[in-house]
């Protein structure tokens, strides 16, 4: 019998995008937002109408993603998956094409162990053919035709109907306990 | 009901790599070979073994995806198919990672009809979910859950077992006739 695959997201699920988002908004803008003010919104919800444009435009700027913080957990964690299921890293880099040289850099540094045929860049994740997708974005479920599983964000914390991990020690318990 | 999803591979299907790889090595080794000279073997099989290294070596050296011909026909019939299905181009770029621009910019150049959610840039296909894979690489086909039509190379000439297409009229007649 052939493994299950499990899908994995990076932005917010394996790479700490928001923290990045947080200090290079509070930078510019001279406020001092944490997660906590992001409760079921997205930054680009939350900060006033004529900021809009400048927060998503951080997203394509050069340099964006190639430093992000590893979650915690997250490198140890997918090692460990990798015993007992087909890993894929499943990210929607086409959004944002100058992050594909970064994003493929990044993990390659923190999680060189998993191999370039099991790195997908795309858009839609209906594309995606896997048992398992974890993701932040309940959008990426749409048309997934395995089961969705919600990592944990400040953006999504009001979302139910799907089976959540606040981390990665919650991962593993899910998948290998 | 949804609508059935073809998934198209890039190289030597949507774009002619081959006739690139052939001008390079030719204009280095000062031989005159062509396609004829490829039947049932790929490029790197076909020339002396001290040659090998240099033919991989081609597709890592940058530029080489960017200016690649479109196959005959490709646009047109893409353009048709996505009146009734939903056509997502799915490339083994991460063996290349130097062909990410490249890729993409060829494809906003040339198909940009294509919207980039229904761009994915893989390793291995078994990750596609597709009803079909439009593919000139059996190994492509391996674990992919959809039906794999072969489009003709000279490399795979001596394949069987699939559905096959010689060209993009081809293409047209298996999903559009």
């Amino acid at each position: 019998m052939s493994r299950q695959k499990i899908a994995i997201d990076m932005d917010e699920v394996m790479a700490d995008a928001l923290s990045r988002h947080l200090s290079l908004y509070n930078a510019e803008f001279r406020t001092a937002l944490t997660p906590d003010d992001l409760q079921g919104r997205m930054l680009g919800e939350t900060v006033p109408e004529e900021h809009r444009e400048r927060v998503r435009a951080f997203a394509y700027e050069i340099g964006f993603f190639r430093d992000l913080p590893v979650m915690p957990g997250c490198r140890e964690v997918i090692r460990d998956l990798q015993q007992r299921y087909d890993i894929f890293i499943t990210t929607a880099a086409m959004e944002f094409p100058n992050s594909f040289p970064e994003k493929y850099d990044w993990l390659m540094e923190h999680l060189p162990f998993i191999p370039w045929t099991h790195l997908v860049f795309c858009g839609d994740k209906s594309i995606i053919a896997a048992d398992y997708l974890i993701d932040d974005h309940v959008r990426n479920f749409k048309g997934f035709r395995g089961e969705g599983i919600l990592y944990t964000a400040p953006h999504n914390i009001h979302v139910t109907g799907f089976r959540r991990v606040a981390d990665w020690a919650e991962v593993r318990r899910m998948f290998l306990d």
